[in-house]
């Protein structure tokens, strides 16, 4: 099988992890990282084997050798360079949002229709063995009609104020993953959403007009029902957890721990503590790229598409409308 | 110490479960029961030695051996039974609801109050000691300030037809619990209910006006935030369960399963069944009538008194207009 | 049905117990208790009913209206007073051990036998709901033929010198329990004795002669093999597991905890203290009283006869004799 | 740094495993693999990129490029190996065991020694998360003195006939890591043994003079004691566990599953398989390559060095000689 060529744009956090994974497929060439200061990402990416490191986008968009580029640039500047490197013909894997926009969002999506490539969203928890077994255990129709979801996400700490201000908010950054698990897990689509945000953590992610911790009730077309609950500090860890109750059982899956060790004294027992999110997500991260250079070999549909992405954000921006309005929000007359 | 002389008001599956228990009481004397219809009852009650057995609630309200009166008839003749008590100055102990109206259960309050007697409402799980201990712990400061409280109850089938007819709906008969659970472990008021209410279960329960399933979200007075999930039917059993998240971590606890038993072959691990309702609360059961006897004698307020009764009452009341006019409900400015 | 009329041999803790649960049997009369300075006993004994307290074993071995006889007093009394009662033609219940000689125990049998009364020998974790569930799992079939047993017997802390010098040691005090649950479980006897004892908490336990720490490897007659490892002091409670590998699959069961409740922080995760002794088995010995109350009533065989005991007998004996010669020791060609 | 030029010796599982982890380290080069037959190997090689495939090993031992080896062929091989890498001065990565004969392995360790070289033995357990952790608590004191050491090895098929024939015995091939695993836990020798082996699986094994299920106790020069239990077939995956009680505790490692999904419906609830052997131990087979590549750059102590090899084997043999003579054997007194 050809190789794929790939060219990563954004040398932060998520683009070395993804980096780092794709180095060692068989079938991937690594050739371009981008990034705006390229001191120190240079050793990093020379010590792994990544051919070159330049500090311009275009430079890997316009390059006819790079088959696909993986967007892992701040999130405000996905929707132009997906339109760039569409229009070049290039495959795309993007970390979440497409754009902050909806109408930005269809308008994206249309360019990459038009173009016929493939598109693959950063939705990694996909990806992730509990949530898959939770998903093909519903498939496969052990607990019959789904009825109730239930989806947790804390992160271990609120992320500084840099971050809040072009995060998009709680919603469309954090909720926005629990909102794509909702549909991926449930099968049918949101048609409602009330939300509750509020501010127990942090001042200054209030004063950004941001809340910290959320409460989010959905109904889905196909009548089941769900419910959402974010926080921004967990201190124990990040904790991810789904339950998916049914007319025939429930599915339920715990956070993973460092260790299955077990220490009982005279004041109880005690268990580990959990694992850090990219411990977690380590293997599904992994998968997540595995399945897009997949998807490019054979140009099979892709896991999390264009769409997955637009219905997740339409649910974000519907969830965030319906915190400041403080009411319910049907999606389809929902108007940004 | 003198022995209390109790009567007990209805002789259904409630009613004969308080005897079984307080019969053991080495300081009750157990000296009758009311039963309409007293056929199977008298041969049951002599059985565990209770005195006598009566068809009118008359002459127990009126026997002035009588100190305390267990109240487990039907929910909707509980506020006269309760005003006929108080005024002959018997202390209650009451199965909830005290009322379906509001305006009725501030009524019967006021009575009782005037009366001086004590009276406690049969909030049984604040007896349970999984809850207990999540409140003890949140009270000790393990989790610091609680920012989120989720509560789980599903049943493990629905009630029939004539049950659903006389139970006050969904909202106001099971909800019901878990919002004076609520409020037990946060230790506040709430403030605003949003609920969402729908059928997936049984058709007659639909054709009755009810839901038979349900997600509330609520708010409360300190700020905390809390979501409740509700079904007629779990086939797994009694599903109650409760975590509470704060600053310092987050408590939760398991339903109780009926052996420790693990087997594992070669498609995964088993454990087995939950405990039912009546096994999961038996000594609950115990302690509620314990501690209701206490106060009785000692004239130490009861564990969950009257305002208790009329703050469940108040929201479920909003859950149910809520659900019904699909909006939020704000508790201070709703009216019945 | 008849009521059976009762009488109990020795206040101490165990005697209390077994009167504690047998008076709420409603078939059963608990007409006398015996105890060597009855002052405390009166009070406790009025308080829940029992009708007299003697100061003479003989004065309810002799009342012709006692039918059965619970042997509660010290162990090196057991063998005297169940030939006695045996002879007046009472049932009996007797506490492990009937003897600490093999030879006494089989002479007692013998006298019982012909005297055509029940006995019922104390094991009460036979009872418990945990070990009987691995028992009926095992019977059903489902790890097909059992290969390993292995059992945790701890204490929570060691008994006083004054118990040591009484109690037979550890092998013939707390393993015995161990032994009949792996007659019990596997269904086979043993036919072989491995044992390491040691010396690892308290000095006076050496001093007598007697062990405080143990491993006991054992082979069965239908081939499985097992260990047991018993500690006079597990700072962290009552431990009580028992595991059954066998060719299908494991079953294993946990201690269990006082309650479900887990709490996490930035440390980890902490459950609750194990149950004590008499928690976790409060149901079992009320199951033990009821089901020799229904063998007395009906003449079928009691759950662990004279045989049981004397099997476990000869295996702490066995097991005693290992340890001191430190070598294997086959059953049936065990002298003592 | 410089790096480490590695050759592996043995492309069957073990060494290919190996190949693929130190791959990836970026200080390593692989730069030759031996096989006997290198038809399929090559291709494999080739595709993770080792330089070169030989059907010699003396081609790794003579090639002066080479610094380190790793020992991957079957284990009657091992010896005379090692003995040929230490004269040329190959510091060395051995599979356990060095040798089936105590002298030979004391003679391997004089050269070893005489030769100045690294020799580390692949006991893999040591360097699992679980397993390490349960060691770090018991060196941090949080159990005390450990007083008990309990140990599972349960593997989910038996080995084919050809692998019976030459691994040993299940003392030598299978017990030996649990001998390694309590010397390392415990960090005492073990002075005596006492093993109960039988035949419950398979008939081959018996026929070929070895046995598929065991009990071994033993006990510390400390005065700890311990026992382990083994069986050739667990239908329900690999069972690795591990428990240490000691006087202010109990430390417990339960065995990795799949997912944590949780299914509970009317029957009971159902958790996931076991972790397959190699997923189970696919990061500590990384941390033990990668430790082993740390010695040879440092010069620091190997985790399991050749002594640690050689006591392992004492106790294997020790325990084969127990099980044939039905006796208890001491170590200090042991004669091969």
């Amino acid at each position: 099988m050809r190789k794929v060529t790939i060219g990563i744009i954004g040398a932060g956090r998520i683009g070395r992890l993804h980096a780092n994974n794709i180095i060692n497929f068989s079938d991937v060439r690594l050739k371009t990282i981008s990034d705006l200061s390229n001191e120190h990402v240079t050793d990093w990416a020379k010590g792994i084997g990544i051919e070159q490191v330049v500090t311009n986008n275009e430079e890997i968009i316009n390059d006819e050798e790079i088959d696909a580029i993986f967007v892992c640039s701040p999130s405000d500047t996905h929707a132009n360079i997906i339109l760039a490197a569409a229009r070049k013909g290039k495959h795309i894997f993007c970390e979440k949002p497409i754009s902050f926009s909806i109408k930005e969002t269809k308008e994206v999506l249309d360019v990459v229709e038009s173009a016929g490539v493939q598109l693959q969203v950063g939705f990694n928890r996909r990806f992730d063995r509990n949530f898959l077994r939770i998903r093909e255990s519903i498939k496969k129709g052990v607990i019959g009609t789904p009825q109730i979801i239930k989806i947790t996400t804390r992160d271990p700490k609120p992320p500084p104020l840099e971050y809040v201000k072009q995060s998009g908010g709680l919603f469309y950054d954090m909720s926005i993953h629990d909102f794509d698990m909702a549909r991926f897990l449930i099968n049918s689509e949101v048609v409602q959403v009330y939300s509750i945000g509020t501010n127990l953590i942090e001042p200054y992610i209030e004063e950004e007009g941001d809340v910290d911790t959320a409460i989010i009730s959905i109904k889905f077309a196909n009548g089941a029902i769900g419910v959402i609950d974010n926080s921004r500090k967990a201190v124990y860890g990040s904790d991810q957890r789904v339950e998916v109750f049914g007319e025939k059982g429930c599915l339920t899956c715990e956070n993973e721990r460092l260790t299955t060790v077990e220490f009982i004294n005279n004041k109880g027992a005690y268990q580990d503590k959990l694992k850090h999110f990219f411990e977690r997500y380590k293997d599904a991260f992994i998968a997540e790229a595995r399945s897009f250079i997949d998807s490019v070999q054979t140009g099979d549909p892709v896991v999390c598409n264009g769409n997955d992405g637009l219905q997740a954000g339409l649910i974000a921006s519907a969830a965030q409308q319906s915190h400041l309005e403080g009411c319910l929000i049907k999606i389809n007359q929902f108007k940004e």
